[in-house]
């Protein structure tokens, strides 16, 4: 800890800082719950973006990843991971640049929810002699995109796969409105209504004569919520091998478990408002507000002192590009300057980690033992 | 424009599109109205982070330029840049960093706002002698850093800078709050504050005795609404070079000024609902917000067609990671699916310019001829 803490006073601010200790033990979380449940584990990736972080996921027992952007399909498998789902509806622009990548041996997995998008995928397979293996979007909590479990459009675009150029991989749902929920029970029947929806889809898939090997559901609080998966193959859940205040306010996890924070150095202040200003701004922390709803509304951020632990009820209360502003009550007025005089470090754990993280092009890996690794991670599309 | 338009059919989406003509016009704008002021424009590069983008800003007569980072400052003095002014308080962490550039040629002023800032300056300028050149922030509107005008510590950081190894080289304010204020005498008696507050810092400094060549004031909102700048030596403003939603509810420009869109391209619909979906979610768009207190709310961003022309009511409403949700009173219900067919791509106004344009690593810089040209950009610090 002591080499740690030297490390931290000589790192250019603002850092993102990755703590290996939770970052383990919060793979090792998600890894047994999956074992638990019977189903495999497809980690989604776009929270990290970054290598080390998706080799401990696959070292923990999780086989294929999960991603939201041909980019990140092309970088990972750039590094040896083959079993590839990207979870967003394909354009029919992008089937080139996924062909190419399956015909460099990518075990690349796609996905559609209409019937515009099973024929493009039909046709372009057919003009170049591709057989794209295709999972259908299916819509159980009205969140964002997928065709409802009962929908008759369901079993069309499975046929038209099936009969086409196509190979029909099975279903998959996404609960995201679970991030809106704050009551365990609530998560546990949302992730029943997940599970039971997506089987249904499948079972009626199968009802027709059609393939349906695969059954994929998840989202981080439902993941954590679940009674049972019966009758689903795999878990996909990104944001818990980080975890962050949105996640901690929902209570699916703890304070100890956010694995990623932002180291910043105080600038200045303003002692008649008991504000200190430090150098990580909406910049470094992101615009992202995911708390201001919540039960607790952190700002943009819980400060922390260097060794990771929050100064209770001090936040980053404001942001601009590359100012952020801490208050204090427990060092109201003059007071925050003399307990945080200019240079001053302290470490802010996010709203979100995914959007917080995709403002650094690298994080700083702090290890038990004191060393910290620089960890890159990309960004684009 | 046919061009272009086949151009914008070919390009992988979400991608950041700067529409040229529009670019120089607000260049231009700006650029005379700092003549016209009888001032020296030093524009703030952290709205684009970009060469191209700067070097026409060069061109049309800024001579300086001001960043929020020292890597802006490395990356613009390594194209022949050398009359910087790094505009945020400077850390005691950053001055070695800050000294490594001035060794190599570059004019680089700094800030500081406090004694403890002006200790540190001197103390390491000292060691290593080092005579820095440093302005000192003051605050005109209370909306951020800096020393009240009247502050009798303004006067004692300037003896402390002048009697020691830097050079004070004058002062600087930033009224911030003018982007709150969407009525234009108001923003013109915000501009007076600021223009006033700061010649009377360098008027107290004077007639102590100390030198204070420069007097340094500016926002894009202010910059626009000055009624004169007697006293004000130079004037800073940043966004205006790309302007955006947040700018054009406040009235300082029209939709027609919005130089930077974001090109996306329809994924999927829930005709149920109205909502078409599109590939760029927050990641392209940032999680700016910034017109949702504001006259109008554009939730994400306005919708255009792909010749940028807004269609009217169409707002992006609902972003996800790489989901957009998109929904058009033009098209309710299922509707949204034949206007936007699957594959369609629009461009988005984005709210606030410098958030989305750091979500990319290039602009695609749409020339008047149809010519499309790859404009890299930075981040990071």
């Amino acid at each position: 800890m002591t080499d740690t803490l030297a490390a931290l006073a000589t790192l250019e601010t603002p850092a993102a800082l990755l703590a290996l200790g939770r970052l383990q033990r919060n793979i090792a979380r998600m890894q047994s719950r999956a074992t638990a449940l019977g189903v495999a584990l497809r980690p989604h990736v776009k929270t990290s973006k970054c290598l080390p972080v998706v080799a401990a996921q696959r070292a923990a027992g999780a086989g294929g990843i999960t991603v939201s952007t041909l980019k990140e399909a092309e970088a990972f498998f750039a590094h040896g991971i083959a079993d590839i789902l990207y979870a967003v509806a394909i354009t029919p622009q992008r089937l080139a640049r996924a062909m190419a990548l399956q015909r460099r041996g990518c075990a690349l997995r796609l996905l559609t929810d209409s019937l515009a998008g099973a024929e493009a995928l039909v046709a372009f397979g057919r003009a170049h002699g591709q057989v794209f293996e295709v999972l259908i979007e299916v819509d159980t909590d009205g969140h964002r995109a997928g065709l409802a479990p009962d929908a008759p459009e369901l079993r069309a675009v499975a046929e038209r796969l099936h009969a086409g150029g196509a190979r029909l991989a099975g279903v998959l749902a996404h609960a995201g409105s679970s991030y809106e929920l704050d009551d365990a029970a609530a998560r546990t029947a949302l992730a029943e209504r997940e599970r039971a929806g997506c089987v249904h889809a499948a079972q009626r898939l199968r009802a027709a004569g059609l393939p349906c090997p695969v059954v994929s559901v998840g989202s981080t609080p439902t993941a954590l919520a679940a009674a049972h998966l019966d009758g689903v193959t795999e878990l996909r859940a990104g944001v818990y091998v980080f975890f962050d205040l949105v996640m901690r306010n929902l209570g699916v996890c703890d304070d100890e478990d956010l694995a990623l924070s932002v180291l910043t150095t105080i600038t200045g202040h303003q002692p008649d408002k008991g504000w200190a200003l430090v150098d990580a701004g909406w910049m470094a922390m992101s615009r992202d507000r995911g708390t201001a709803q919540q039960r607790q509304d952190f700002g943009y951020g819980q400060v922390c002192g260097l060794d990771g632990r929050p100064i209770d009820g001090c936040l980053m209360v404001a942001a601009n590009q590359e100012h952020g502003i801490v208050a204090h009550p427990g060092a109201p007025g003059a007071a925050i300057v003399a307990r945080f005089p200019l240079g001053t470090r302290l470490r802010i754990l996010p709203n979100h980690a995914c959007a917080t993280g995709a403002q650094f092009g690298a994080y700083h890996a702090l290890a038990a033992d004191g060393g910290v690794q620089v960890w890159e991670r990309f960004g684009g599309w």
